[in-house]
């Protein structure tokens, strides 16, 4: 029996109309274009309006666009896994609430919490579930409305976020295409500088909370910024030697959108010229859970069957890794 | 190359010290001992106190029980999964936290959310790396710290719940014993009867949710009592047809601990003598991720290798589903 491999086999996508500009920031906070795009590197961002929405209402278009992409029915998909920080509620789970609004009643679901290496780790771990050959469609949405956690009168905060949501469907495949390898890492100490300090068992929200604006992200935004450049750049490379891989036998990097710099020195590290990096931060920001997935879903059509990707991606926790994928399909 | 199966090879557990007794509860709200045993079955359940304390607080210390019992030091640990729905803060991750707390720095780590399931849930998803041959030494840990979001004014909801955490090992083995199969469910319209307003992206934290007493378990009992019973029992007798087990084949039944009648309603249907059924509801209540393992915990001594258990669980979501396991060692 050959060994079966979890290959990805389309891209969804939903991003809302909104588009919260730069211009648009400055008149909210004492912030530039300049600053934001020579810092960070993001021009716009989408914000999701409208009462009651969460970021379900994201996913749930991500994975409609995939299913009917994938030209999938509901009752074929075996497991849905949402990697997202800004669940609808604190429970039930997003990815059930996601599952029920596609159609999607005859599969598990659950949530994955792992920053913003949510996706990857979920990918790892939906990866798993379809290499031992028991569940055929699954399904990995990043779902997030970063918004409503952003703090929009924090100018080190609030140029960073972005809402959307993307959707990868992933199947078993007898060739030796799809999730070659992940190395992933935690480390708690992180939590220090990039947290949410309310609203969880440590702190419930309450009158106190609320006033001292502690159900927003906090970030010491250096602090971040050094782990994400060395930790994104050392498992990048790390996973480039231990598959002998030489940045010409790279097709892509796909990396977390977190910020420019981060993306630019990472790229640096493997020896990568720009046209190999996905980069689509200046019209999103950082979607946290969505970055990959709205990266593959972009650059589908530059992809063939069999080009090596690496996926990077560093975020709150800490929490950090890289995911080896070769293609599986060329432009359909 | 033989199968690779992933066994639990310890279990560890914490429960903090303050009984909460059904007494105490009756000068809270307008109920009885009576009622809350004849309807539910609990006599009393821990609550975690101190300021500023949360669910990896309680997961740590199982998690440091689970190491000391198993003789593993932290470096050894490839991957947590911690299984909460009352996460120490909104991120990190609780099994970042967790990890730090106990000194596991060379893993990785992340949560997963599936109501009252999320032991299942993860239990599966930890299976499923160990059986890939690439995963050595994987804990689950369910944490909850249910007070922080039990409406204490609520007589409906607050006899229910109790604080509690425990954690299991699972290793790689060839031998034919371990998690052998699991059936798990999701159908997002339960959400309904059963979930938490606000706190989440569709309903940020504001003083309007914290005077509608929005951040806590909201729950149409009869309802979830209804799905409940038929599908713990409908999966659970699945389980056994589908593997060809009859209720002598079993050793135990390892329900999750809602409801005394829920519990009895399940072993029922599966033919079971409550000699087979492990409850401690009566002692704990329902600690939502944590019960399954609190009681393999309390039941290890009575284990023994070879023994067939069916674990299953209900919850938010709707979440459900059964796992087989076939017990891995004798008492130490
Ligand atoms: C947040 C981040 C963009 C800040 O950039 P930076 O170059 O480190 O900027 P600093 O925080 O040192 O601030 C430099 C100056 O710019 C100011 N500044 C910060 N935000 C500003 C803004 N939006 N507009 C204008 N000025 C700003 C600061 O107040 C500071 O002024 P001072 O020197 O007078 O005190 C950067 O640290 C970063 O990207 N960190 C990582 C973020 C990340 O990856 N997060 C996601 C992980 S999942
Ligand atoms: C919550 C639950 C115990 C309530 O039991 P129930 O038998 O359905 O009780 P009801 O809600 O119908 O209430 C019956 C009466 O008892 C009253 N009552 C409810 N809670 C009470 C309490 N703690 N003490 C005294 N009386 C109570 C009700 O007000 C009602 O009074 P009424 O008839 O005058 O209106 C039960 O529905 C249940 O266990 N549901 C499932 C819970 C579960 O599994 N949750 C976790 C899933 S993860």
């Amino acid at each position: 029996m050959s060994k079966i491999n979890a290959v990805i086999t389309g891209v969804g996508a939903y991003l809302p109309d909104y588009i919260l500009t730069n211009d648009e920031l400055s008149t909210m906070v004492d912030t530039s274009d300049e600053w934001i795009m020579s810092r960070i590197g993001i021009k716009e961002r989408r914000i999701l309006k409208g009462e009651g929405k969460g970021s379900s209402d994201l996913g749930a278009k991500a994975v409609a666009d995939l299913l009917k992409k994938t030209n999938t029915s509901p009752e074929e998909v075996d497991l849905l896994i949402c990697a997202t920080v800004t669940p609808d509620m604190p429970f039930p789970a997003t990815a059930n609430i996601i599952s029920d609004k596609v159609g999607i009643n005859d599969a598990f679901s659950f949530d994955i919490n792992a920053g913003c290496s949510g996706f990857m780790f979920s990918l790892a771990t939906a990866a798993k579930y379809v290499e031992s050959g028991m569940y055929k469609k699954v399904i990995v949405v990043g779902a997030e409305k970063m918004s409503s956690i952003v703090d929009y009168t924090d100018r080190q905060t609030c140029p960073i976020f972005g809402d959307g949501s993307a959707a990868i469907m992933l199947e078993p495949t007898t060739e030796e295409v799809g999730v070659i390898d992940a190395i992933l890492h935690t480390q708690g100490f992180g939590r220090k500088h990039l947290h949410q300090k309310a609203g969880g068992s440590c702190k419930p929200a309450s009158h106190g909370t609320v006033d001292a604006r502690e159900h927003f992200i906090y970030q010491e935004g250096k602090h971040v910024f050094k782990h994400a450049v060395s930790n994104m750049a050392d498992v990048s490379v790390e996973m480039m030697k231990k598959h002998n891989l030489t940045a010409d036998d790279l097709a892509w990097l796909v990396p977390h959108q977190a910020n420019n710099r981060i993306i630019e020195a990472t790229a640096q590290r493997m020896g990568l010229v720009k046209d190999k990096v996905m980069i689509n931060i200046e019209k999103y920001g950082n979607t946290t859970s969505a970055t990959l997935p709205l990266c593959l879903w972009e650059w589908e059509d530059r992809l063939r069957k069999g080009d090596n990707l690496i996926l990077s991606a560093f975020g709150a926790g800490f929490t950090w890794g890289a995911i080896l994928v070769k293609w599986g399909y060329d432009p359909k």
